[in-house]
């Protein structure tokens, strides 16, 4: 991704360069740099988030009639409860909260070429649910109330690059799925949009290559989801360069192939469709909205401080007050969905004839949109599956859990969505197998990644998780 | 398409041939043999539609908590209350019953090679709500629960050759969506396979060529609108063949220049799809369900022969009782929706640099699944909008229904959906437009045929109204 600069070419109107050492380093800020900027920026901003119970909760209550938990203006978003019937031969049926969220978001990347090289307007955002205050974002995440707004204002910096009377070159645009888990039917807008202009710089945002972020990517907690779904959506073209391929090992090849698309796929794309086409076509997913306080039948404790299964699975809704010196608004109180384990998203990976392939599933989660979505071969939260036969455990998990070292290609910790949940933390891991796992059922599908990438302009084929995998997929191709 | 053939390729399995004159008259049936077929079949066939009342329905009843209308086994559908909420200027809110059917149904369409050329499997078909008994179906129009059923019974005939198991090459393999005014979040698999086997042939089916159906497409209420979405979907790489381009007249060049990709469009296709994007996520579609006495509230009256709106508009909930002859099930009683006036589908086509463009509008309706889809450039049912004022009338509706003649290059009559609604019929309208109209405005995009089309691998895109179109656009490229 990163062409080798000259000391002429650095002369860029930024004016903050790094060492002219590794090639991710030549760019506009290096990695040195980054760090030495992302902690001063975590020191300047001061946060805090405490718990408290709901009946503190500044404008949001629970509706009389339904029991759900809205906010007063009808704006924001609501926690409600949902009924779901499947075919799945454990637990087929069941009642749960979850978030309902119509409106659309706008999640954006500004991109702006300096000397020929690719980079990204990133943000050091602080959101109530996050394990660790300060993540890496996108340049925009917008509300749609927001978005809306034709003047603008105060709100949101940089959104006006977003807006269709200003914006530059759209390098991708469309609508993206969230956690089928916790949210009904939730989709952001997400876009990539390249400018020429001067932009200036705030004091909170920096400009990243995609070499960097990729670096970025392999650190716990580092770059939030709101960032790893849009940068999976960034077209390959701009992030797979071939001209990096030589010395590498044959793993990285496989993967540069798979990227790609040059290499070879076991299953043609008219397969892949007609495959997923016949899921959800048999699966059953009937979703019913019920109020919230109507759950009591299905083992959820209302209580004052917080909502939760009498299983002590699954997830708990909390409401939490923020202080947050670098918000639009700087004191509020919330709701919030804090999920009791962390997850674990496992893909399997293979070589086959030099091209690296995954094991993706057709997974049908709650709230999901269009009845099921490709995801990570191992999708689950693994401890909500302690006392389940094991007949009806996810398959692969226990291969995922006793993998060996020198199979994992990739293991990290992301956050999910610090505005909606906490700490919620994912593990992402990358498993290279041979042929010593069971052979799938038609759950499952190998595919290339390219072939996964091409469903992206489409909505609701990969689920944010998948998004995620697929991001860091990318981190294995750099040179470190 | 069609292949011309010499009289021993003649000599096909089938053994009914017509004589070797028009080039699409050169198949396994003569358009002459169909029509005898055809019409003798309509007289083997009796069938009776009658009205009665809600109280003679057999095994549907209106739920005493809810009004809705539901089937005894929970099967099949159920007619329920939807209100909706949107941000349009002319009636922004409104509640409405409508068809709830979960489950996707297969329609499929069976394609063999006689000599080389491609024939479909198509059936004569009676449903209750249609115009005129008989149309030309799919090879199978089967429920989920057909479907499923692992050893298929005698229910439907040739499911066998699309069940996962035994089904030959897929061509196309989709979720199409349904009318979004009258289903909520309707699809169904939309499904085209190939196959080499010596498929026996049933009195009621026969084969013909896509050459043939095309013609059949410029008939009022002969090709049927399950049959009219599954041969939109069929790949343009089988249906518009460029060898036939000698000769045309520059509209049917620029018709087969827009369909097979070779023209020069106006837009690219990632400005289409962010265009939409666009639209989906500014656009406001709030859905919510509502038991269907509530509608009583919303102008509805809830009668024991008629569910109808007190403005005299829209269309009303009615019962059958069926008697048919060919039908799996012989006699039985069902609810439909009547529309209450025929709707308009009128689609402004314009020559640019030699290849056809297609004015399309972003269209929400109350039950569609992703907020909006695209559709032809007027698309209503006229008579809604007569006391409307000029300003919230729907954007060149006035001039579709002016069109002078030497403008209309397509114009007729097809039924929606018998199986659903009573005498539902659309004027289907294609109108060659110069610079004499309106600018668009943001709701319409100039795309070609062939950025239509390639969006149809991916679900609700183009309503169903839209692929009708599509389907008839490739009855201007035939020979007459």
């Amino acid at each position: 991704m990163i062409d080798s600069l000259s000391a002429t070419q650095l002369d860029t109107p930024n004016g903050r360069y790094g060492p002219a050492g590794a090639p991710a380093d030549n760019a506009v800020m290096s990695m040195a740099d980054f760090h030495s900027w992302f902690n001063a920026r975590t020191r300047a901003n001061s946060f805090q988030v405490d718990r408290i119970p709901f009946a503190e909760l500044s404008g949001w209550n629970f509706d009389p009639d339904t029991g759900n938990l809205v906010h007063g203006s009808g704006r924001f978003f609501s926690i409600e409860g949902l009924r779901v019937r499947t075919g799945r031969p454990w637990v087929s049926e069941w009642g749960q909260p979850i978030i309902v969220q119509p409106e659309i978001g706008v999640l954006g990347i500004l991109v702006k070429r300096f000397d020929g090289v690719l980079h990204c307007l990133m943000q050091a955002k602080m959101e109530p649910g996050n394990i660790n205050g300060l993540q890496i974002s996108p340049t925009v995440q917008a509300t749609r109330s927001n978005y809306m707004q034709v003047h603008g204002g105060a709100g949101t910096k940089y959104l006006e690059y977003f807006r269709a009377d200003t914006r530059g070159r759209v390098l991708f645009d469309g609508l993206q799925s969230e956690q089928g888990s916790w949210f009904l039917h939730k989709r952001n807008r997400n876009i990539v949009v390249e400018t020429e202009d001067d932009v200036p710089l705030d004091e909170d945002f920096c400009w990243l290559t995609l070499g960097q972020i990729h670096r970025l990517l392999l650190l716990d907690h580092m770059v939030n989801m709101d960032s790893r779904t849009v940068l999976s959506c960034i077209p390959s073209a701009l992030t797979d360069s071939r001209e990096q391929d030589t010395g590498d090992d044959s793993f990285t090849h496989a993967v540069r192939c798979s990227l790609s698309g040059d290499g070879r796929a076991v299953h043609d794309s008219g397969r892949i469709l007609s495959w997923l086409t016949e899921v959800r076509a048999r699966r059953e997913l009937v979703q019913r909205r019920v109020p919230l306080k109507h759950l009591t039948e299905d083992g959820w404790r209302l209580g004052p401080d917080v909502i939760d299964h009498r299983d002590g699975k699954y997830f708990d809704v909390i409401a939490v007050a923020v202080q947050a010196s670098n918000r639009e608004v700087t004191a509020w109180t919330q709701p919030l969905v804090a999920p009791k384990q962390p997850g674990l998203l496992a893909l399997l990976v293979k070589r086959i004839d030099g091209t690296l392939h995954a094991l993706v599933q057709a997974r049908s989660d709650a709230g999901m949109l269009n009845i099921a979505e490709l995801t990570a071969t191992v999708h689950c939260q693994p401890d909500n599956y302690a006392d389940v036969p094991a007949e009806h455990r996810p398959p692969y998990l226990d291969y995922a859990l006793a993998a060996p070292a020198y199979r994992v290609r990739l293991d990290v910790l992301h956050s999910e969505e610090g505005g909606r949940f906490h700490h919620a933390q994912n593990r992402y891991l990358v498993i290279e197998v041979e042929d010593d796992i069971a052979d799938p059922d038609d759950r499952f599908l190998w595919t290339t990644l390219h072939q996964l990438t091409s469903l992206l302009p489409h909505s609701n084929y990969l689920t944010v998780e998948l998004r995620s995998l697929m991001a860091s997929m990318r981190s294995l191709t750099q040179r470190l």
